[in-house]
């Protein structure tokens, strides 16, 4: 049978500032990615979080990301290899002591934002971020980008790989997602977005933007949680994934 | 044989400062108490100097503060028991995470400055602090300022914890220290310093301002690390211990 | 003919996270405290909500307050006269910049949270504060609590001072505002809390919890920014001044 | 009478930490580049800064930087025009704030770090913070790099601009500092130093490291404040720079 995760980042509330529906998203994702305070989050958001993804058997996941809290780190930052590899050691950490202190574990590491995109195509970052993964627990998986330099390190570094795709953005011939900036780079229809979903599972390819077909790899799908439009989508494609035959399942689970 | 800890707060740097001189105090000390990023310290610090203590067998303690860079922790902030339990929970974790990436593993945890002094008098903040701990790590070390509200929480909660002294602080008749702004504070006289802290080793008592034996448990005596007196203070305690048969040793070593 | 002000603090988003209405009650109030970047507010939100407080011709203000963002300034912090002066003078002058360069005049200070209400019955810290806005700029108004430290200071330091009145609290025998940990400390009853600010403005009176009249000058009323309910209640209190005869401006204004 | 200044960064304390050597640097240099609390710097750091410069009778300047305290500013951060300004503005009015409060008035901005080696190949940094500038106050003088973006975009915006030089680098014949990376960018030799800021001074031309004369326009001397040698140097420089007659004074004095 075939599986597939689904998961959404969480916990970037912040203080006395409200992000997301974490509640209500919980119920239709299979793994959440949870802010450890550099980019967003705090100590009081992370328990909070934490406890939440374990009462709905939510496998949880550290969500590291860069120092840069007013630009909620999506502005790239040239970090050295080192810098990158002490920033996610420290952040897994972190989360790690409240899903300890909760009663549970940690199932995976996915970076966030600037950080996620830079090592996507930078090799040195992903490597250093990837044995920064291992050194603190070889067991936990490593979520990135298909197709992408997070996918090479992890292997490189002796983890489990989850490969990462998006339902609503295109993808160019080499397997790389096309760029924001361009004009198609969105898939704004959901049952176009479902069914490039459904078929990247089902077949391991997706067509390009030139109208090729690309092999891809899709352990995990990257669930938005914020917008109106949010809960209605991920509804949608879990039904869906599960009419489709498709389980629906935390990347390290076996059940 | 008596024996006692000598323990040192490092890992006090951040970015481009500089402060202490970990290297050269970890000849001398048996416990580091490490910056966790709150009051000082940062992911770069908080590895070297894990790796530094290791080098040198010392064992390690997180040593959470207050979320106060500018002020360097010491400035009271009238935080819940909740916030004082979320704000260690994520400070431990982020320091036990390069303490096991190095391939160590974490001693104890202590408190720094207003943070440590709050908890010694509120009994409320003391009890969510040991309760962090516990939650995090059972076999954990609680260290707290002897006949204070620290070990008080610390027995409560279930935890190992070890008592702390000052060679330099004069005592109350009630087992607190004089605070700081009262004159007679400070002991500057380094053999007098010495012989107060043997005497309460060999016979768990410390003469007060008011010259009355107070019974104390000295099991680890905390050294300054910074100002040019430091170390040669350091090592003159360090062998006048062992001059008087006292073995210095980490509280959780047994050797 | 009496008049009286409307201030609302304004300007509390950060980065990705929104907090607040500030557009809408822009429409109502006559002057708006903008936060500075310490508890809340960036340079992009400064500049942004400068901005719109200049096209509805609101009066501007800074609103200082303790650097502690993931609490938003409501935890108490031991600081200094000298820190206090510090991190005013700063702020100040953070805030004046956008309003230069927007081309408008700031009008007055308020400051926030926990440092609003430590300096309201601290007269040193109240006094360092009056010095800083006196420093930066005499012409600029104190905004403090009537009856508080905050007007006592304002006046030594040769500073015009308006004393700010609550709506929804209610007050006690001194002239203080009742401890909101009181159960009768909060004016649930709209129309009770129009009733007690009209009759401030009118009569220079408030009746306290006590069932005593209390003397109180009542120049700016403090109305919330947040929650659904605030826009509803803005619009309410402002019509029933002006159907009361009271004219509705800044303080500073002569209209 | 041919005449230079001589500027140096300060105020690069934080809190607890201390770093470089200002008192005694002021007595050498004729403007102070402070720091504003972004990369360095904080609010008491900056008004006792502010003091000593004025005291000295040294020209201020607000010294602002990138958000990133950790990393000192010197880590490129992908900003926009819009954020450049906006921080830019913050910063030059926190020092303001200072410099007015003390009596003194404000001379010049000179971004630091990684925010001024952006803008010194990227004119549309460049022209944000030149408008940042130009919109707080138009007599400010932007200082940037001699032969930059900076100068370009400080011209178009309607500013008086100082070209910077540097004693101790090497210049490439395009006029630009040869980067760092590279084997010959630094002159270690102070005689050579000397020599090359006198010859920009008095002839307006700088030798490449391809061996060709370049012109360059030498306003204002780069003075590094930190290290050991940076004292002696900057008293050499001092001392030779008016034994050839050229005078040692601040860009915008006139005496």
């Amino acid at each position: 049978m075939k599986r597939v995760d689904l998961n959404c980042d969480m916990g970037e509330s912040f203080g006395a500032y409200r992000l997301g529906q974490d509640a209500e998203m919980l119920k239709f994702v299979t793994s959440a990615n949870i802010a450890c305070g550099f980019h967003a989050g705090d100590p009081g958001t992370m328990r909070k979080t934490v406890k939440l993804a374990l009462e709905n058997g939510v496998a949880i996941g550290a969500h590291p990301g860069l120092p840069d809290l007013n630009g909620f780190g999506r502005r790239e930052m040239r970090i050295s290899p080192a810098e990158a590899y002490e920033m996610v050691v420290y952040q897994i950490g972190a989360l790690w002591s409240f899903v300890r202190s909760e009663g549970g574990r940690m199932s995976h590491v996915k970076a966030h934002g600037a950080l996620y995109n830079m090592a996507a195509v930078n090799f040195a970052l992903a490597e250093a971020i990837a044995e920064a993964v291992y050194k603190v627990d070889p067991e936990l998986i490593l979520f990135g980008l298909a197709n992408s330099e997070w996918i090479r390190a992890g292997k490189k570094a002796g983890l489990r790989t989850a490969s990462e795709v998006f339902s609503d953005r295109t993808y160019q011939s080499d397997g790389t997602l096309t760029p924001r900036r361009q004009p198609d780079a969105l898939i704004t229809d959901d049952d176009a977005a479902v069914r490039q979903v459904i078929r990247m599972i089902e077949e391991g390819k997706v067509r390009s933007r030139q109208n090729v077909d690309v092999p891809i790899q899709a352990d995990t799908v990257c669930i938005h949680g914020d917008g109106v439009h949010a809960l209605a989508f991920a509804q949608k494609i879990r039904d869906a994934l599960e009419k489709a035959g498709i389980a629906v399942q935390a990347v390290g689970r076996t059940e």
